[in-house]
């Protein structure tokens, strides 16, 4: 296929989500070629013949099903018969079978080993994030999370402490060794955090934000793209898709919970999406059990099942003096909670062949 | 407080939902009533005096905070201040602090040891639910569901065998030993199936019929009751009320899913149900990944999560031929599939202090 | 077709749900049935012959399109092609494309001229319906609403006057002409209720107990089934296909809410549902404001909303002192706001070519 | 209060939600100010000094009531208590009660007269453009709609024509006399789009795009804010906060559906909105039919429910040729039926004191 049948054949796929392309012999007819159309529509499908500069294809539109395939197939002119099955094509388990292992530094997520990723919510103050790193590093975490640039409900709320807090971050790496991960707000702010982050994360708000998508997908940093709190599956691997088309392949996926009728969480966190998620791309999971429940209390149980359910990852809110914090601080654990839920999560983790 | 008091409160109690009670002194003057009511008033809180044959007690209606208990307990004529914290009383752990055992002939939830409850969603056969029944007990089951009386969608679906699967439950019992589980519709039929089944499970669709709540609060028969698919967890807990305030103390409560607009699974099955459960009231939590995906591939997966989560049991659909079943095949799993998820589970439920 | 056929239909229909029926010519050979089940799979379809006293069918189960009917019809022996379109057949536009006209005393549903349904969420006391019903009546009303059996989250919540009640409604509409719309909750209850009231209520937790819909389908009393808080419309349709289905033709769908995760609205009412429910089924449409936000002050703009939007009638909840009302109050409105609604959707009525 | 001062109450009050300023007098004692603070802990509340250039003020977080007002006003040494009871201040209708009408060329929304916005999702080609303007301006609209550059969930989606297509807009304004209405999707085209629009058009998606917020914010070009799917009111009118906050005052909210676990319409459209925000804010309300149902068919009652509920304007797909449309094709009107549903719109308006 040419470019521009590339191109065409990807606009099908997504306005029409399910496609099958017959690639016709060089040289076929036009007989054969309108035979072929004919074969199609007789199967409930539309026809839309793409001609190129080599050989013509024609894309069918509609369900996709083996016996259609052998149907076309047997077809005059017909050389072969490609079912496209995922709008998402280079996220995709077609495409690579293998599992995807992101790698940033001391961080690793996809393999055997679990990466811990912890900290607290916004960078407060030097004491603040060397404290926390200390902790994250003692009880085995491998990455330091914390926010510099904060997005916030309102335009009155703290909005992070922006470079000042990355250069906090960079400081606590080179002490600990620890990966740094932090939230990119806007494309003008990408190459400043990609300076000092090993990790760009993309915040559940800003899961369709494409040109900052795009942004993160043209630096060499690893992603955590997280899903926004009403996205469906298909459009949360969309989003993966935009980073990964720009040619960055270290994308991790991360779950932090959906919005329901439910007031008792902050958001209802679907670890199903690890198994699903794990059956449809190469990309590897996070779970964020402090946003997906909203309560302190709930991360550790929540933090065990994820490990349980395979999760690839998971990113905890920790802070030294959680009623202190300047934001979230219900959802985060203490020192001591972390390092006790870490504890648990090692003993799952070693049950189910993992390590952490 | 005599009856009509206790009647009054919990009226308030309900439409209120919260509620602290000021326990007047035996012999309390109309002053000191009156200025406990203002104390009431100035703490922002509305107070409603409910007179009884021995003493007064004065309900305060909004915010219920420790200041303002302290601040109320000083007042003149004041014997002592009760919060009342959750609507349901029975069910609540300020009423029972320690978790309740629900034990029904070899089925045995809430204790270190889980209950695992697996079948055919319908039963359909003596074939069928007599090598069910095999299945599940060599897997390490611990209990045998299958609806003899099936709530369909459609009235034009199969309903179920009614009697006649409820008689092959029981002799699928006395071949294995293995309790029976099994949905009650309606108040009719309470009776008839309380003759065969030693779990009445009351079905999501169900779980505000408060009627047949009632009913099976008066049989002597434990009970699986399931949550609403769009049940807060206050509902689900009266709903249990319900059940408990007739006098049966042996209610389990079954998270199953709840609906959002995630369309890849059937429901959302939202794990941090356990632990929340697990904070507000005694009674066991069984999971069902079953219903809670509605996709065989992705029930282990959550079957372990749940064990790892903390749940007390399971309920596990398997059919012999999950392709030939006459309802919900494609959640069910087929033996082999049972057998390794119970293995998985057994190796979680060890590492964390339990067992299978 | 034979009933055993029909039967066999039916069960397809329900769990395909997408069903064309390939009806055989009397005598066709078993090599042109063979054929018939050849084409069918050739498009993708699943065939599925059933057998007959006099003829054979063959299912054809999947996609339904115009050219699969087509493709088939012109096979040898086919005698004809019916796709059978909706799972609920009775309720179907198909079955029948004239609107239902549901008419109970006073109260007419489904015309030009609304049937509007008014009064307090239960009923209280003498006064208390009495009043109501003068005001609704005096408003333009129709018919007066009251619960007399209520479903109540908490088993410790006034659960209403029953039997006493349903006289006190009895005795409104001897004085006031209005025809009567109460709630019944349980099989048990249908024949009392039945005795006092024209229209009896399915309650929206109540919209999926089966035994309950084919108990009110038996009796010849207008019924008003309010869709469930989280059910999808084909589920509403086919619980009202149960109580049709018993033969009961006078069904009034109810839209009153859905859940959702939106906060301050008590339900999130969809209008859309009127137009959805217009193209689908001959039932007329009730809309429910009070239910449907939760606040007072936002049914007056729903009520004429649903009007414009098309729906055939309102309930709306009004008490002669919402302040007092046992239940509900927040939502009720006051005698005035109920005249001036009134008023006010009688206009928009007008401008759209129907009348109050 | 001071600047100081007035920044840190902006952050209790979004992270607290709910404050009351005690303002104490200039030159009031510490002993009065420290009699204050204990006030305020005996009302349940939390205390927070502020200490400030002239004079000390001193937030009560917590609940607001009339009582507790009163209770703290009374105090020594205090000047005045207020109840900030907004989180959104700008937007609040507490600080501008009466009704914002947004006027951008052709557009005015919030007078009587509604503002109707037409045209195609996307600008397609000159022709198309053309085309629909003239029919949006023949039948009554007052603004043209059409997207330049294009929010597309896939990479491989078409994204628009971009600047090319902003031209072909503002030739159509050049003819018709049309405001142009178009979306902004990133800080880096808000310059050129705001050079060929009359209104910014803000999407769901970046709702919570704050810098792209205040780059609008920055324009004099007025502001077309839509509601995310899963944003909730007070998400809402803090995204308007920080256009307004930038010094913006023409936004409008347009509400257009939520996602829910309805899959009959593409979104839930909650008309609801239209009455809360009207009670809430000054901002004028529009309403997408379009995007709240996603289907063609139910556009028409949409309108004229929202024209019916209150709303300041309707947004309106109409797409000269839906089928061949280049997206959203299905929820596009002809020409005929946008002309149609205007007049019935006319009608309604009419009948309810307002004009289209």
């Amino acid at each position: 296929m040419d470019l521009k049948q590339s191109e065409t054949i990807k606009n099908l796929l997504i306005q029409g989500n399910k496609v099958m392309i017959v690639v016709m012999k060089n040289g076929a007819s036009p007989g054969e070629i309108a035979e072929t159309v004919k074969r199609i529509k007789a199967l409930g499908l539309k026809a839309h013949v793409i001609e190129g500069t080599e050989r013509t294809v024609v894309a069918a539109i509609g369900e996709k099903r083996e016996e259609m395939k052998e149907a076309l197939e047997s077809g005059d002119g017909v050389e072969e018969v490609m079912p496209i099955l995922a709008p998402y094509k280079v996220a995709s388990l077609e495409v690579k079978p293998e599992p995807t292992v992101v790698t940033a530094g001391s961080l690793s997520v996809g393999g055997k080993a679990l990466g811990i990723i912890g900290g607290p919510c916004s960078v407060e103050s030097e004491e603040q994030i060397m404290n926390s790193a200390r902790v994250v590093k003692a009880a085995g975490g491998t990455a330091l999370r914390g926010g510099a640039f904060k997005p916030r409900t309102s335009p009155y709320s703290f909005q992070g402490m922006k470079e000042e807090g990355l250069k906090l971050l960079a400081a606590a790496r080179d002490e600990t060794g620890l990966a740094v991960v932090t939230e990119v707000l806007a494309t003008d702010d990408v190459d400043l955090v990609a300076n000092y982050a090993d990790v760009l994360q993309i915040g559940a708000r800003n899961m369709q934000n494409y040109r900052l998508l795009e942004a993160v997908g043209n630096t060499d940093r690893a992603v955590l793209l997280k899903r926004g709190a009403s996205a469906t599956m298909d459009e949360f691997l969309l989003a993966a898709e935009y980073i990964l088309n720009e040619g960055n392949p270290n994308v991790m996926l991360c779950e932090r919970g959906i919005r329901t009728f439910e007031s008792h969480t902050r958001f209802t966190l679907p670890l199903a999406s690890v198994t699903y998620l794990h059956h449809k791309t190469h990309l590897p999971v996070v779970i964020d059990p402090s946003h997906g429940t909203g309560h302190a209390y709930m991360v550790p149980d929540m933090a065990v099942a994820a490990v349980a359910a395979g999760a690839d990852g998971l990113i905890i809110e920790m802070h030294p003096n959680p009623p202190e914090a300047m934001s979230d601080g219900y959802q985060s654990l203490t020192p001591e909670q972390f390092d006790q839920t870490l504890a648990r999560c090692k003993t799952v983790a070693g049950a189910i062949g993992k390590s952490l």
